[in-house]
């Protein structure tokens, strides 16, 4: 049963055409009835994940990882859930983007097909097993996860799960591969197996994109690392940026979109610090600003600390703000393209110029006036579906969707011609 | 004057926002002044091209390499001519691709930006010099250029006379950097720039590119290996399959979308083989083929050898042509999908169905149905220009104009809103 990462990379590869071509409707019934099937097996796969659960505990790994690992029944039903709203969206394949005909007769059609093969690199959270399959396959691609050893059990379960589908509905192997090996060995050759894969997504904390990026020789999107700024310009509805703050830093802690650094213009930072100080209080949000935000602050109020330099870079996931006070917006656009991740950033202001430069001139995947940066996301954006957020510049930027898992080729119809 | 990799890297990064925000008008304007100093540096240019030259014959350059080389009045006319058509396209940047409010009253935009600083790495050719720069300046992006050592001195005296222009302009300085530095270190060093350098694109041969990618940790779009294939059905007009392959294979011979290999249905290999040969005998095209394609052309011909498992992948860029006979369309598109390099391929016939499904599941860039592989080419599909052509499937795929040198940002306008 076990086979060998090369010939689980080049079966996926042998059998991506024929996943490609696969009607729309032949992927919607098998993910519903993966979706089915997740349900089925809820209780194998409950047992699993106890097993992961149990070593977990005994290698005393942290109450927020236990809890991204742990499965229940509630999580389950999520999982199925979300295959069930993979099969409710559109088909981005097929599409004829464009289509032209050239002076020499040539027609020259650009239309969108499935990327291939796409490895998906992630940590112990078995949820994206189900999540990163459906996206995968919904686009046309084969998929091979390679998941957290921790989750290695849960993974392998739900794996077994959706392949009950897959084999009912008759779908070639390679649509869904699973690595089982735990080793870093084995992680390291994949991210090497360029002859088979087209690309790889990692999903997770710094140090695991840091790892792919570093190693890989197979293309790699960037996903998911957010230091996001927001800059109370000195034209802001005070009112209106700390509800945005509030909600951007505290709405949900651990996420990339969240608010981790506030820019603030001198004009207002002494009205305005203050204001965002009690309102954050509740939530036990540290402040930590440079010396003029500080003294706005007040050195003494039990939440204010000193920035240091390294502070401005960080992405707390923690109830802890970064806060420069500037004196202008091109000083407030210099800071945040130096030590922003390129993931959201938003301006609060009633100024329609200074919102046009912040606009024009912060480099991110998304830009903001008056709203909170937690609007990063693909079911928010309307693409129904996400498969993480770009923080790179090729290919897809900002929340991916299905249509970020597809690329186009071009399809000409001649009549015999020749080049003169 | 001189200046490390790192500050290279750096002032152009930092200068990436001015340079992305220059108004059309001005890109086009620097682009006829860049076209003029070409001119106006003629014989400066030239006389440093004679050192590269120079240099060249003494260390036993191969007459191919010394031609690609050489600079003369022509060539230089054609890099001013290159740089002033590409100051005529359209100005990609600022469109907005789509905008829409979603059900919140936020109102989601994604324009089209430049992809901030690309590095080029390519061989001694020192028009690509020109070419390259008026590209990515065309398309908002900082341009560093990492040549052929051996034509260093023509892409000093190049780059020199661009800059002129460039700072008449007033252009910010990061727009155009040459590296200097021949070492191959330096060139390691380059590729790993991923804090400043958004993307490279590697322009040469293989083991060029083969190189980028095993290096870079920058993003890489690979360009221009082609092993181009072309099926020849039973269902063919077969003097128009004659017409294309000999135009496919003959009318330039080093060049990436020539055709390199071709697939013949066994119901029409001995009507249609002879046939060939006749027609590429003035070329003195040799034809190596598998034992059923040497039995139709004749074991005896002079110009008919055997193939070997090695010709099926090779792209010889040479008056050479493997040939495989197959039983049907499914051989074809599985031996095609085999060996080709995904840049283009064309299938002959005159069936409906058969064209079709090879347009549906061969694997590559531009798929053609009764056309030659030789219109692979930016200019010949109307981009006006071309940086290279993609072989892979990330970000840009076959024909890359200025579009595929541009990324995207969503702009979203708010009016307070916060996330649920």
């Amino acid at each position: 049963m076990e086979i060998s990462l090369e010939q689980l990379c080049e079966r996926a590869h042998k059998d991506r055409i024929r996943v490609g071509m696969l009607d729309a409707e032949v992927k919607n019934q098998t993910l519903m009835k993966a979706a089915d099937a997740l349900l089925a097996h809820e209780e194998e796969i409950l047992k699993e994940n106890e097993k992961d659960l149990e070593r977990g505990r005994q290698n005393h790994m942290p109450a927020g990882l236990l809890d991204r690992l742990a499965l229940n029944h509630d999580r389950i039903l999520g999982m199925a859930d979300g295959l069930r709203q993979i099969a409710a969206l559109d088909d981005p394949i097929g599409e004829v983007i464009s289509m032209k005909k050239r002076p020499n007769g040539l027609i020259i059609g650009k239309r969108r097909v499935p990327i291939g093969v796409i490895g998906i690199i992630y940590e112990a959270r078995p949820n994206v097993t189900a999540d990163a399959f459906g996206l995968c396959f919904k686009s046309g691609n084969c998929a091979i996860l390679k998941g957290g050893s921790d989750a290695i059990c849960s993974n392998k379960a739900v794996v077994a799960a959706m392949k009950e589908a897959l084999c009912e509905m008759q779908i070639p192997e390679g649509a869904l591969g699973l690595i089982e090996s735990t080793d870093r060995e084995t992680t390291n050759r994949f991210m090497k197996m360029k002859e088979y894969v087209d690309l790889l997504i990692p999903r997770g904390g710094a140090g695991l994109i840091r790892n792919v990026v570093d190693n890989a020789t197979i293309p790699v999107i960037e996903t998911g690392t957010g230091n996001c700024h927001i800059y109370v310009d000195q034209f802001a509805d005070l009112d209106m940026a700390v509800s945005i703050i509030k909600n951007a830093k505290t709405q949900r802690i651990g996420v990339c979109n969240a608010c981790e650094s506030i820019v603030v213009h001198r004009a207002v930072a002494e009205e305005f610090l203050p204001m965002l100080y009690q309102a954050l209080k509740e939530y036990d949000v540290k402040m930590r600003g440079d010396d003029s935000a500080v003294e706005c602050l007040g050195a003494d109020q039990p939440l204010v600390e000193k920035a240091t330099e390294e502070d401005w870079g960080r992405e707390y996931l923690d109830y802890i703000l970064s806060v420069k006070v500037v004196d202008s917006i091109d000083e407030a656009i210099a800071h945040i393209n130096k030590y922003n991740t390129s993931h959201s950033e938003s301006i609060i202001t009633k100024n329609y110029d200074v919102a046009q430069k912040f606009l024009d001139e912060v480099d991110s995947a998304c830009v903001y006036v008056n709203a909170s940066t937690r609007f990063s996301d693909g079911n928010e954006f309307g693409f129904g579906a996400e498969i993480g957020i770009s923080t790179q510049k090729l290919h897809a930027r900002g929340p991916m969707g299905l249509e970020a898992l597809t690329s186009y080729k071009y399809v000409i119809y001649g009549n015999g011609q020749v080049r003169p």
